[in-house]
């Protein structure tokens, strides 16, 4: 092997400004499509755009031209039937939770099934129920239409019973949160889900298992407790339950425990024995109808006073129109859900379609679910989403394609039509008991609490606030505000860079934070600023502050210094007490020691400094007449590091402009080095440069510069040089002494390479 | 002069990755604050911090024992009366915004005033009623206590008058927003108005004058139009003003149009002669007076039906305790309030340090401001900021100190309890006059949307949006949706970069966009792809989507095939079909060319590659045997240049380390480039190196990891070369012979630096 200390960099080549860069390197021109453009190829319409188009709208066309009946149908019964027993399932437990009589749950997981069916591009999810989704539909269902307390009035429904009225309220908001997804589809911003990040739905899921979890506890302890909504509604409705603690129904609850504690250990055994098992034991199934059996054997509804599911009215309700009160009531609280509905269907989804290989559309599963919804809404279903564990069903079964999904379907359309009488006996603690041993997965995700610390600050308090404030203050505001915290915590991020001040590393063409080194190489009169991270409105000034605390000094205070020295001494040149002799000045008076005051508006103090009158330029760093004095700055050039400066917007263009002229002004020279292509065509878009702040300020990288400063200013680190054994033949008008010291090598430049 | 492009570059230094320059250059060991540190530095307490403490507690030590009295304490006299005069005048006028009686104004403008004389750090700040958060005062004010409805329910006051009521509700408002504002103070947050960017400033305050326009028309019109508050309470308010147009008052529409146009044309004129006139022309105050003496002259009052200022009862009253149900129901609102009322006056603040040049404090600003506030509402008045216009007048009049503003204070103060009565007869539509005449510059602030049009979208949207979510949203709605969408932008501009494929510039070690330049020299098999911004949720499947579209293929899938084909041999060579000679495979059945369907988990397909128990590796570029067929994968390394990546979170660890394991799985070498020296840190922190990713795959520069990657797979580039007129006298293993094409000098490297 070689050793990598023993490998060598060689580069010799032109200096490069910017600008000489571009005139010896020949720039493509290429033309950016313009907004006109996009447009317009957006509305081009042929017939193969129109084919493709048709095909993506319908996806159901592409995968079941492609159907392999004889390898994927047997696996997809097998699946379809397995999901189906679970969809029945959790169609009742999940309507409890959306605080609807049980069998619109059924409802919902068949009809926007069928729907999926044709327009989803998911061949492995199981549409329906989804708990928090089912759980925001409950929160505004027991807003308007709560069990105590004034009831949101419903036209033409006023003396319908509570139930009737919940159900026109939760299939209304499924109408519009349908809208609202076939509207975002539409509108191809599926990619809005994006600023949901794993920190923030981990941390919102959490919070959701708290609240699905209370929301169970009234039904595992068989008592009755009236649905709150709103900030702490969690709090009051703990209070209730405490309160009538001691009226917990016996047999309720020693029916749940036993149910949870087989259903978690069977599942920890599936999961165990995972590669062993052909399918995963049924095991909430079996229970079900386990428990369905002994509650109307022993007839627990009358001897114990259990609440069971009881009648199923066989059959479909006739379709219903939604009602546009209930929409103007919900349209804030239904946005939330037609987000969270798609977000996490999507990210279902996604895993599956990584794991099989195939492609999903974010667009079109907005249609679909929009559609799917919209649809069910007519046939009074709840909002639908997918549940991992029944997609996980439905998947590990051998599930191949949506025919799986659609049998699952007819599983739970047999039960309504047929035998949904035989659920009638059901406790509906059991279904609660079944819920909240479902909730291990997400409750469990507080674990990534301590991980997050560890490893990254502002994601844990983005994880933590998300949870508290949706526990707290309901899901649909605590999302909100997660999201304002998570924006907030990327602009942080941004906003405290460590900026740092660099340095040679000697004999390399290398820059360090020159505190972080032992042996570097600082030029005299020469700083180099890194700024590392984009600049915008909320740490523009952060930046200033910091360069003039790296530079040491304020270049605005020291040129209206430099003007009011100037303005003294032109009253001086005007009083005759100050004469201007080729020597220097003479000063013929001794009053004008003291500091002079300034004269003329202050807003003058801040432009460049003017000689025109005077008789000689003024030498700043010479000793001034009539013991006038300003500050001595040493430094004669600067160097930004732009490398990591990935935007800027207006504010950040104003205040780099200000800073730079402010430097110029005061006669340091400037350089911005490694700037994106794109920041400096901004730039010129914006007329960024004038007079005074010009484009030969950008250089290629930050060696050029400092070859640049070291070349125009070198007399002035010749006490600086190291290593210095290079024997320049140049003929230059000006030895660049200051060069050598940022080379190491012991060679002799040949003569035709140094041209200048 | 030198002619740039004649300029020479060298370079000549060992080939660096992370790892060799750190074994090389010895590292300062710097010991990082931990935040016990920076907490045991805060509550350190010594006789020196207590006084600077007391000090900055306390501004108003520091520049009365600086104070001038020969120079400044004349000018201070002039200021502080021509700015008590103005200061009567807004106070009456934008107490009329609060919706309360004026004489509440004049208090305003005189306890805050007192306080801030202590606590300021500003010098140039009129501090008293401020138009926009009178405005917002006024919205809660009338939300609580409405003209026409239902009115809050205050404990103890269930009898009071209307004003008597609001006032309760507006000192409780204020108490309210100082107690904030003091926290915010204490708890050293003032950097949170750091968020509120000029564009989005800018936006709000346009709106809020097209309010503040609305709310002072009835009074210019002589109409009763009740306050409405919430939403759409502009559209309610101008359709009201609509529906009785013709019952506007004639002589208060005359009035207010002659002291308008009187006003705007001596302001300009004011503008105009800035320089010549010794003190702006106080128009607003003769207009004022004029108008005062003729309505009383007249007696427009009972003559014309014209509403007057009325009965202003001299002295001050009682003070009284905040009440807490107006907390309770106003809070959400009062941030809003706490935040815009420090904000302006900060910013305003600002303006006057830099132009005299003096530092202010904005979390002593906090401070003093908030205990203004509250002191002020014990003595019932409302919430305080500054007005750019009085603070204009307080500076343009020579003001040197708050002893300007104390003074202006003692004035507004004899006319409470001195002269208001000469007020009486005041006609309040002249006060919507000038208010309204002076709105003129907030209005103007339109002409922002086509500069920021023409220069950044997404600024422009974020005024736009700002600006009409506050007009019809409200302004503290508005201001909520404008943080929001200003947070968004910041997400927006680092989510959908530019990502660009770099190659090199022949004969330098610059690396540009390939497809921007002409003469560009992409080494075959290696790929260099640029990530231009932070990594974080919201664009990390972005750029993972992008690199796949730069490699041309999927590598998960290309691993997938991979596997497959493994398991393919693995079957074919344990039932004998296939057998290993030293020549190669080979097939003794025909059977196998049918691509093998692939056994065993799906999981196991995305581990890497096994070769254990097969009798040799096997070459993924060369034929397979049995027909079986991988996709075959040109590209041998990948670069990735890390320069303007400034920060990664969570997700971005996460989906870099899965895009980095799929690479090297497909036996892609990964190198990044350019990494910031924190972001390596806290890789490192944060475990994200293992078995496959190793921290190895850093280098210092593109032009290191290139070199080194030629000098690794150097063989295939052969046919690549330009330029290679280099001799090496190396004694490696294998002669770099990719190196060459990166140089294009006519040198001759001599032997010993060539070591490999």
């Amino acid at each position: 092997m070689l050793r990598p200390t023993a490998r060598q960099y060689e580069v010799s080549r032109p200096l490069y400004s910017e600008e000489a860069f571009t005139e010896e390197h020949e720039k493509v021109c290429r033309r950016r499509k313009t907004m006109a453009d996009h447009a317009k190829q957006y509305f081009t319409c042929d017939s193969k755009r129109a084919k493709s188009a048709a095909l993506s709208l319908l996806p159901v066309i592409g995968w079941l031209r492609i159907y392999q009946i004889k390898e994927w149908l047997l696996s997809d019964i097998v699946s379809g039937v397995s999901t189906g027993l679970v969809a029945v399932l959790q169609g009742l437990a999940y309507c409890l939770l959306a605080a609807l009589p049980p069998w619109y749950g059924l409802f919902s997981a068949f009809f926007p099934v069928v729907i999926y069916f044709f327009l989803g591009t998911s061949r492995h999810i199981s549409v329906g129920p989804f708990p928090v989704l089912s759980l925001m539909i409950g929160a505004v269902v027991t807003r308007l239409i709560p069990d105590e307390g004034p009831r949101f009035n419903i036209t033409g429904l006023e003396d319908a019973t509570v139930d009737e009225q919940r159900v026109v309220v939760a299939a209304s908001v499924t109408f519009l949160i349908g809208i609202m997804q076939l509207a975002l589809g539409v509108l191809q911003v599926g990619f809005l889900v994006m600023y949901l990040s794993d920190t923030l739905v981990s941390g919102f899921t959490t919070a959701a298992a708290v609240h699905i979890l209370v929301s169970q506890l009234k039904f595992v302890l068989g008592l009755v407790v009236p649905g709150f909504s709103g900030p702490l509604s969690i709090i009051y409705t703990l209070e209730k339950i405490f309160v009538q603690i001691t009226d917990t129904n016996i047999c309720d609850l020693v029916t749940s425990i036993i149910i949870m504690v087989v259903v978690f250990i069977v599942k920890e055994i599936n999961d165990r024995y995972k590669s062993k098992l052909p399918v995963p034991i049924p095991i909430e199934v079996i229970m079900t109808v386990i428990a369905c059996g002994i509650s109307y054997a022993f007839d627990f509804k009358t001897k114990f006073g259990v609440d069971v599911v009881g009648h199923i009215p066989p059959g479909y309700e006739a379709p219903m129109a939604p009602n546009l009160q209930v929409f103007q009531e919900t349209a804030v609280e239904a946005f939330p859900m037609a987000i969270v509905g798609f977000a996490v269907a999507f990210s279902v989804a996604k895993v599956y379609s990584v794991k099989h290989d195939y492609t999903i559309d974010g667009n079109q599963e907005l249609i679909a679910f929009g559609v799917s919804n919209i649809f069910g809404a007519t046939f009074r279903c709840f909002a639908v989403s997918t549940a991992l564990s029944r997609s996980a069903v439905q998947e590990s079964t051998g599930g191949k394609t949506q025919v799986a999904g659609l049998l699952s379907a007819i599983m739970v359309m047999i039960v309504t039509l047929a035998i949904g009488f035989l659920l009638e006996p059901l406790p509906r603690s059991v279904l609660g008991a079944v819920v909240i041993v479902n909730l291990k997965g997400m409750l469990m995700q507080v674990r990534d609490v301590p991980y997050l610390w560890r490893r990254d600050m502002p994601d844990c308090v983005v994880w933590v606030v998300t949870c508290l404030a949706a526990i707290f203050l309901g899901l649909d505001l605590g999302l909100a505000v997660g999201l304002g915290i998570e924006l907030i915590t990327v602009v942080f991020r941004a906003q405290f860079p460590r900026c740092s001040v660099l340095a040679n590393i000697k004999g390399t063409d290398i820059y360090k934070d020159r505190k972080d080194f032992l042996s570097i190489y600082e030029p005299e009169g020469l700083k180099i600023f890194r700024i590392p991270s984009p600049i915008f409105f909320a740490n523009v000034e952060f930046f200033r502050s910091k360069l003039v605390e790296a530079i040491g000094f304020s270049p605005l205070r020291v040129l209206r210094k430099r003007n009011k020295a100037l303005r003294a001494i032109r009253k001086l040149l005007k009083k005759g007490e100050l004469q201007w002799t080729p020597k220097g000045f003479l000063v013929s008076s001794n009053q004008a020691l003291k500091e002079p005051e300034g004269e003329g508006p202050l807003e003058d103090l801040d432009l460049p400094t003017d000689f025109q009158d005077l008789p000689v330029q003024i030498n700043w760093s010479a000793e001034l007449p009539a013991g006038i004095s300003v500050p001595r700055v040493e430094l004669h050039s600067l160097v930004l590091d732009f490398a990591a400066v990935s935007f800027l917007d207006i504010s950040a263009l104003k205040g780099l402009k200000t800073a730079l002229k402010e430097l110029i002004r005061v006669e340091v020279d400037v350089y911005i080095v490694a700037c994106d292509a794109y920041i400096l065509e901004k730039l010129h878009a914006c007329s960024f440069f004038d007079d005074e702040v010009k484009p030969s300020i950008f250089y290629l990288t930050l060696h050029d510069a400092v070859l640049h400063v070291l070349e125009r200013r070198g007399g002035n680190t010749e006490t600086e040089l190291h290593h210095q054994k290079v024997v320049t033949t140049a003929t230059v008008h000006r030895p660049l002494k200051g060069w050598s010291s940022l080379r190491s090598t012991d060679k002799t430049i040949p003569g035709p390479e140094t041209k200048f």
